[in-house]
């Protein structure tokens, strides 16, 4: 295999990487018209660039959003400001191979959804927890209306996706009644910049989990954890590891790393990158025992659900037979879609209600529960 | 102009079909997935059939609805059910040389969204009012948590939009605290089968004003409405005609018929069809003095957006010269895209949030007035 420092993948070119993962754009909130513009230039010039085409279009969407904010239009300019963070996302998506313009559009991004987030619907609340001389950065946004203490989602990210990227997701977990809370932990999003990633991202997580069990408006014995991608295994060690987390949701997830070989080259630079790694054999031997679940996996014992879609192209579905054989303890409902790619975001109008109305029935109400 | 009973237009391939509006299936609420597969079927086969292809859907995402509301999954289940009704909606979309298969699927397009409509969130309540021998047909959606009586915006479907079709632009208003009142008017929908086109549509609009200024939660003073399409003619006139409407929008709307020799065939005999007319000439001239606002426009005294976007292929923008000649006693704001088609539906992450919030300032509440 190899992991290029100069872009001799394609990775600059528009057409390569626009049949990466629509659907993934698309569920996420990019907006279907700038997808197919994209398509639309590729056909008139081959050598467009991916980057400058989605950093120009969060370029074009954050006066937008701001001038709705001055105006007093705060949903549409909280969304607009939003939108612009999601192109800004899509432009650095998998740019490994130019980490300094990758980084300051991953801060740009941030920035934009962090000026978005008062004005989402219902808001998103940001939240800093020091954490071991870093901070874990984070957002909570709490269903409106709520008659006492609600259950709460922790919302894991993966190789390549952070907290901003979960805003649609939570939407259907909040009209359900729940709370969401979304972080970066090592390796991801603004952590990055202090930690790489790490064997013990649950750790994190149950610093989080500190944090939450005191919020009044939460119910602590009503805590669940979805992780998508890579975010998918994390969700599964997490929950573990923490058994004050009652529900776990692994969506396109991996058991381990033996699909390193496999996968597509961009996507193994990308765990080379995270974990701040160059050198191919050592950051693969040093990923390969940092993603593992076989130890813990005797642990896990809340219910959990383990989502992908058949045709993923990153985690074979070799990964299906080790979570069947290791998660003895814990009882495991398996949704596999037969069209879909990796973690279905293909079919995300059908998937994403599915997760969240699974995890509502796990995490229910006392009033409600049979 | 040739107006054919037969099919010679490529009405039943999906490859003449697919590049039609997909902007309009998408923001109605059309996954993009389904959209995209369309796309890969017509290169493998290029007979293959557009009804067939999405009343196949539609008997796809029916019993996902149900089986999710049978296990008590409400807001999943509403939401499969309205996608199946999207669906049938698209199947007969402008499939006019088949009437009786059409009629069939917009049938079952209603049962659907009739089935739908108690679980949705807001839940859409249906309402049948009873008006000189028809009955309109309808659905109120109200803001949840609402302290006092709420704005309320009547929403007009076109040729070939119904009250189906409003239910992700409605979101947008409820969010925003208005209600919404959507129904079937002559030639539209449900009422197609008893009342075909008239040139006083705006008699059953007021019918509708009667019964929302009645409601206790609705403030009787705050009424405004929106047509998309032709239905944007209608909201003009109806606004012209009845001074309890405070505020209008005009989406996608034209003046007069005049631009009817240019337009698409298939929208030509979409407006035969509705009419109730067979023959082209006959048709034509009942059209054409059906459909003009010169009359009325002096009357038209409420604030007003008229939007568009200026690669309207089927209302020209000339529509716009003859808007600001003769709609001279209102403040009319126009706002036309440059890259919009028809409504431009195709910029509609953008333009639907536009519309909504300008409905907001017009109608706002006793205490946010200036």
């Amino acid at each position: 295999m190899n992991v290029p420092a100069a872009p001799d993948l394609g990775y600059e070119r528009l057409d390569f990487r626009i049949g990466l993962n629509p659907g993934r754009l698309l569920s996420d909130g990019v907006p279907w018209w700038d997808y197919r513009k994209a398509e639309e230039l590729v056909a008139a010039d081959p050598d467009a660039n991916w980057f400058d085409y989605w950093a120009r279009l969060s370029r074009h969407y954050e006066p937008i959003g701001r001038d709705a904010l001055a105006a007093g239009r705060e949903l549409s300019g909280g969304r607009w400001l939003w939108l612009a963070s999601m192109c800004s996302q899509y432009a650095q998506f998998i740019w490994f191979h130019e980490p300094e313009r990758r980084e300051d559009e991953q801060r740009r991004k941030v920035q934009l959804y962090r000026d978005a987030a008062p004005h989402l619907s219902p808001p998103a609340e940001r939240i800093e927890i020091p954490f071991e001389g870093t901070t874990i950065t984070s957002y909570l946004r709490l269903p409106p209306a709520a008659a006492g203490p609600v259950a709460c989602v922790v919302l894991l990210g993966g190789l390549e996706s952070t907290k901003e990227e979960s805003y649609l997701f939570e939407n259907l977990l909040l009209e359900r009644g729940m709370a969401t809370f979304a972080f970066d932990g090592p390796g991801q999003g603004e952590m990055f910049f202090d930690v790489k990633l790490l064997p013990d991202f649950h750790r994190y997580a149950s610093a989080v989990v500190d944090y939450l069990v005191e919020r009044p408006e939460i119910d602590p014995g009503r805590l669940g954890v979805l992780g998508r991608s890579l975010g998918g295994y994390y969700a599964l060690h997490c929950a573990a590891a923490d058994a004050r987390l009652k529900a776990a949701v692994c969506w396109g997830g991996t058991f381990d790393l033996s699909d390193f070989n496999i996968m597509p080259p961009h996507i193994a630079r990308g765990f080379l990158y995270v974990s701040g790694h160059e050198v191919l054999a050592r950051g693969r031997e040093y990923l390969q025992e940092a993603i593992d679940l076989t130890e813990l996996a005797p642990e896990l014992r809340c219910p959990t659900m383990i989502m992908n879609g058949r045709l993923d192209a990153i985690f074979s579905t070799k990964q299906i037979a080790k979570f069947e054989r290791h998660l003895v303890n814990a009882h495991i409902d398996y949704y596999l879609e037969d069209e879909g790619i990796h973690c279905a975001h293909n079919l995300w109008h059908v998937v994403r209600p599915r997760l969240a109305d699974w995890l509502a029935e796990r995490l229910p109400d006392a009033a409600d529960r049979p």
